[in-house]
């Protein structure tokens, strides 16, 4: 019997709740740079990293609407594996080197939460939306031209978490403009045995490994982002002080393989 | 007091279902044609309405991925007005004239269902999703190439009721093989009042009417389609006997007139 | 052909959104009683109506877990018919006589969507949720006993438009405590036609008809409301100024009749 | 800083997909007996488990509504916590021992696949509903007498994977006819690095144990389940051969420990 990827153990791997990797992605991005309180973002890093004192708060919000295909044309079923999805990264340093780590993130797709679990993404279920670009021009195709306007929003459990909007001001030709921080997650899987609740069975600080990044059609311009306060809901802690540029691109990788920088798993 | 467009009566008009006309629309077409029983499509007619022998059962398939926006940049609020549809279309005729008719569809989003009632597109709740193309090329990106394939799926209560897929052969270059026969819904509306549940309060066959209408990006090439048997639901019985080409483009245009054909309306 | 209740106008009745009446409903009642600013409670009212000045903008939230079922078997189909609902009820005078208005309605199902329309609510969709009362006792089950305290949030686009809180002091042996207004409706049906979009094709003031009005285990206690401020909606003006009783409630009737109070459609 | 029990690691612990243990449950049942082809059953057992030869192919299916609270009223808030599940258990043997494993489980709600992946229950998103029983009674309540018929459904993906209809028959005073295999899980957690894809991080045998589990309002009687044929799942291979009795009761435990059988978790 073979050994699954992900559960349920399913006999011939369909019904699994995502394939196994290799995991392709393409999506549309509308990225927002804003700077919270430095004391709410040091609040959300991990016992191993550290705050970044020169980032000043700095983080991104990110809105993406993602098709993903595994080996099998995943891509030919978007009702179980087409979804939307909404993360913040916040500036911080690990071993003094600048990271970026990601303390929400919400995505509309169990296929997506499992991946996302996987690779140290600590994702929850939400609803995002963000406004298209069409090809035939009119009143709704939201052009991607100077002055178009993009909005985007998140909710969880019914609740409004996020809400942003990326005015286009022109395309951006050196994407090295978009920052290059690595993405540093929390891999984390908990033990659920009496008296050891606070020994989780998987427990490692993890950097993202993308293969073939490739952004395409990126465009800047001037981003606007809220978060609003929310019962039961501490996101907002991460509220802007100040927002700064948008950005609205195409991108696609690869995801194969996964890089564990500390490992406080128990044994 | 002004007099609303659509329910709720809002003061200032914003937490209407849906703003008045004008209605702008752009979307990304996944268009499949193909063969039912001749006899199953004489029965989702209306009485007013006649078979066209000619088209032996023909019908076309919709799935779209729309943005709306009305007059107050309702884009930028893709949460609320941004939608999934899926529909049939069946040839028919109207005075010895070819017709199109609208006996199912099914959209993801009630300001969608308002504005189809008003139209009289007969709109239900459903779960509607296609494969999208992405502009950075990747395994997941779906490019509009030959050879492309998009897959295609329409749910309902739970209920798969429509799956398709279309793969991509030759760019279209004339739109006119899109067909041109005009759109007529039966535009419907109740009557409670006991005794007078047979005399709806509005019951007219009307035909469409589009502005604006543009085309982009428009491929053909195969279309295969299914129409699952499903519980308490009548779609199957237009299931095809065969299929034949299949679209995929992108289309935009705007609403703010219908005609009425014949009024049957109970005063 | 028979001339159908609702679309669409499936041949053999059952891929109509809802089935015709009779419509027999069984439910779990949570109501608020508050007062709003009345000036904000006169600017929902329609035309027709008049603001009760005795109220002092008296009002009621209701949150509804439902149960529907027509005239064969729909409460077997819970995907399709069982539903959660949220409303307000203001109070208002029609010809000197104190009746009840609903000017916001949110269900989570297409087909009470039709229905309601068809009864003059005016519905959209949302997302409604209720604490629930089980049968076997723990920390989770939500006893009915004095102490006991309900929870309900209805949101709409992913916005929180509504949470309430209802803790239980006794059991309500007069039901005649939860008032006897009848509920008055607009109801409305627009016309799309270039010219005419201010001449809706129905626009009745109507008065809900209700038989075999039943209710069971009705407690009543203390209601606590918020209508939080939201993007693009207006319930928000009806905030409570101070809230009053709450009530928790199994309630059942049947609906074959409406009474149209005054007619204003346009011919 | 405190060590989570689930991702994310929010400083205050609301923003956590759930609360740490203990988990209280209390629910509304709808189990159905059926037998499996049992070569089908054999194919869904882990490694570490054997084929139940006596049992012919024996299993259950669970349609269950679910109010969830941990230590802070989450009962209260519904719209984030409670939920609705579907489950399969078949037959099978551990070290001779007759018990019961669940190869296929579907909730539509995030906080309930995170604590079901800690348990071991191989969780995926779906929508299921059941009818419920009202206390005013009428034609649409269901009430707990002999005749009563519950339905049910579960879809994943918008497929419809199981339906069930129960129909008392009389009330249950021994529950010990509901039987009691322990539930075994296979508890896993995979690894993503390049070159240990089969080297899970978690990959345990576990027994479910449930605290003060009670039973209120049990009846039996006829049960019938059909298990569709659906694209790309598995869970038809499953489909009944016959069908036995059907259960309806209410239920509460609570949830503080998981017991570890075997530990093939990769070092």
């Amino acid at each position: 019997m073979h050994t699954p990827f992900f559960v349920p153990l399913a006999p011939r791997g369909f019904s699994s709740i995502s394939p196994p990797p290799p995991w392709h992605y393409a999506g549309d991005f509308l990225v927002i740079d804003f700077w919270a309180r430095p004391q709410a973002v040091a609040a959300v890093l991990p016992a191993q990293l550290q705050a970044d004192a020169k980032a000043e708060g700095h983080a991104q919000a990110y809105f993406i609407d993602w098709q993903f295909t595994g080996g099998h044309d995943e891509l030919l079923d978007p009702a179980r594996y087409q979804y939307r999805e909404f993360f913040i990264l916040v500036d911080a340093q690990f071993n003094g080197k600048p990271v970026a780590f990601c303390p929400y993130i919400f995505v509309d797709n169990d296929a997506a939460i499992a991946r996302g679990w996987a690779q140290g993404f600590p994702k929850r279920q939400g609803s995002i939306f963000q406004t298209r670009t069409f090809a035939a021009r009119g009143p709704a195709c939201a052009p991607l031209i100077a002055g178009s306007r993009f909005g985007a929003s998140a909710s969880a459990a019914g609740q409004r978490i996020a809400r942003g909007i990326v005015t286009l001001e022109q395309a951006l030709t050196d994407s090295a403009a978009l920052g290059s921080r690595p993405t540093i997650n929390l891999r984390h899987f908990p033990r659920l045995a009496a008296g050891q609740w606070d020994k989780p069975a998987v427990h490692e600080l993890v950097e993202s490994v993308m293969d073939n990044f490739t952004v395409a059609d990126a465009w800047m311009g001037k981003g606007e982002l809220t978060l609003p306060v929310c019962e039961h809901e501490e996101i907002s802690d991460l509220a802007p002080i100040r927002c700064g540029n948008g950005y609205r691109m195409s991108v696609s990788y690869s995801v194969t393989d996964l890089k564990t920088l500390v490992d406080h798993s128990a044994r």
